[in-house]
């Protein structure tokens, strides 16, 4: 339902929401959220452009979060990959359509509206502090090397 | 959320269900899904494919459901384009979440599940019968041309 680009977005933006203070190269973002680099790298260009994170280039350089974990909804990710969109008007403009949605179309829109409340009322810091023993991305090498407990500013 | 694709499969899936005892050629589908003619050869074959339509090719030809529209549920048709899947195992197979579903892998199941439970449990007939005010598609030129009253078979 959701993509396997928005998936690795998730990771991404865990991995990077763990280590607020830090940039994290792509490489290492690769290690950690087991996505190839090639692909990795294309995800993360979709995340800058949407205003998420912040990079910098060259040696020491990677990329952070523009801005609190605690200020980005998981919605806010997908949306920067494949926006969720409401259907307000009907797709095939038929004027007795206009007024009220079909059963199809309402359909459609009642799952999007789900799915934007679903994952619209959870921030990436909520997401990852709710349960201590299963945390995201936690078992990975590098993860396994970094204090889990998510900084201030994350 | 749902692809542009699936859309026009469901749109399709609707006008077969509205004449379920007439083969209807792909340029009469196109006229009343409003779909471009490649396209939805495309998406045809696909439905072909999932078992969900049959046609016959040549003068006269067309496409009809395979099985009645009551049997037929709205994420089957889903399911035909881009299969809705549970995550039942870690994406990224880590170890210590092999008994237990991290929150962002589990989050993303609870969406699968809420849109699977969502489509599953409504039959393409019952979502056309549901509001005889706003029949989907009812008012491309075509349709108004039909009997919109689904036939026993429908």
């Amino acid at each position: 339902m959701l993509s396997q680009t928005t998936e690795y977005a998730l990771r991404s933006m865990s991995c990077l929401a763990y280590m607020p203070d830090e940039l994290v190269s792509t490489a290492q973002l690769a290690e950690v959220t087991l996505v190839p680099m090639n692909y990795l790298a294309k995800v993360l260009q979709l995340l800058a452009k949407a205003g998420l994170i912040t990079g910098r280039r060259g040696v020491g350089g990677g990329y952070r979060l523009k801005r609190s974990a605690r200020d980005i909804s998981i919605l806010d990710v997908i949306n920067a990959i494949d926006p969720i969109e409401r259907i307000t008007t009907c797709p095939l403009h038929l004027e007795n359509h206009s007024g009220k949605l079909c059963p199809l179309h309402g359909r459609l829109d009642a799952a999007a509206k789900t799915i934007i409340e679903q994952f619209g009322g959870i921030s990436l810091h909520d997401m990852l502090a709710e349960d201590p023993t299963v945390r995201p991305l936690c078992n990975t090498e590098m993860l396994r090397r970094v204090d889990l407990t998510m900084g201030e500013s994350g």
